[in-house]
């Protein structure tokens, strides 16, 4: 029978390749950041964004995690910018495994930064490390203000938190102070902007927040 | 070094422990309802709504499942149902074994209807049967209408697909024809019902449901 071993040693198994690709990572000169949140809370309409505004400044490149589909690589082609898919298949994130398969052979000359939109998940991608500088993560405002404190482990392990579609704050239930307070009592250290991928809004801080993960 | 076998045979396990809480609910003639969605997606919303308009005509109890806090459960409080509270830690679903712990002592004498509110989590609650009659899940149109696409499994498993804050489609980018194909491209005898937590819009055809299942 086929046996695996428990989780602090799949974790453990993890973190080595995760070390692998952080080398890699290093060499390439690339900063790399694991981007979580939620299904629907706009990780792919972020990189849109982000595409539009700094592709002339830096050379981006992505690798993709999703269960099924090539849907939101699909989103991002026309920016010609490196795309690496990983599909999970029955996954509910991404580990150090998957990401290195992704990006052993990725075209990583004269790339500035890389971006891993992970699976649409407020669990599971927090506990893998995949090599990445930093995990950040989107909280919608439609998801609620007391998210941080029901789901505290993605929280504590970002160092970005962005909170998306404050364009709809005025229909939502959400105290923007009351989620920022449950997020800072999480990871007291935790950078938190918002915006909106939608209008744009704060927007700029965020463009301004991956210059200075690059010096 | 402990070990655990590997995913099939913690299924199979699952399983055979769900097959117990299938017997009890029987026994108890409660209709048993697995309510599972992403973050924030309007579970507790949902039973909110319900229990203030079905409470005199059904008895339901209530098993909260949650990572983390007691937040959904005292939101419940003032109802005055039995309700059961699970906190899986960092489990990222409902097991059919949490649920034996929650049930086993249940009130269960008079009651009609259980409703189980999973862990938000769009994945893995889907892959693990608790001895429930329904999976039913909600979907928040803020999501996004590929969703179906994206995170397949959730929607082939559910009996029911509520899709939830209607009051919000003039300002996102939603296309409810699209979800529904999308919904039913995965899973053709799925129900879909929209709804409103916030408005009540549609929740008489849920209410309805619910009456519908218990013949």
């Amino acid at each position: 029978m086929v046996e695996v071993k428990v989780l602090t040693d799949i974790l453990a198994a993890n973190d080595a390749i995760a070390e692998v690709n952080r080398k890699i990572f290093k060499e390439a000169g690339v900063l790399s950041l694991n981007l979580m949140s939620s299904p629907g809370a706009g990780k792919t309409s972020l990189l849109e964004r982000t595409l539009e505004a700094l592709s002339d400044e830096l050379k981006f490149g992505i690798v993709e995690g999703d269960i099924a589909t090539t849907r939101d690589a699909e989103r991002l082609e026309k920016f010609d910018v490196p795309i690496t898919q990983i599909n999970t298949q029955s996954e509910c994130h991404l580990d150090a495994n998957m990401v290195h398969g992704a990006i052993k052979d990725f075209p990583f000359a004269g790339l500035d930064v890389l971006i891993i939109e992970n699976v649409g998940n407020l669990v599971c991608p927090a506990e893998f490390v995949v090599g990445e500088d930093h995990k950040m993560m989107l909280l919608s405002v439609t998801e609620g203000d007391d998210k941080p404190l029901k789901y505290p482990l993605m929280f504590h392990e970002s160092s970005l938190l962005l909170i998306n579609k404050t364009d709809l704050l005025p229909y939502v239930d959400f105290d923007m102070e009351v989620a920022k307070r449950n997020a800072l009592q999480v990871s007291p250290k935790l950078d938190i902007l918002t915006i909106s991928c939608k209008t744009g809004e704060g927007l700029d801080e965020w463009f301004d927040w991956i210059r200075a993960q690059r010096v």
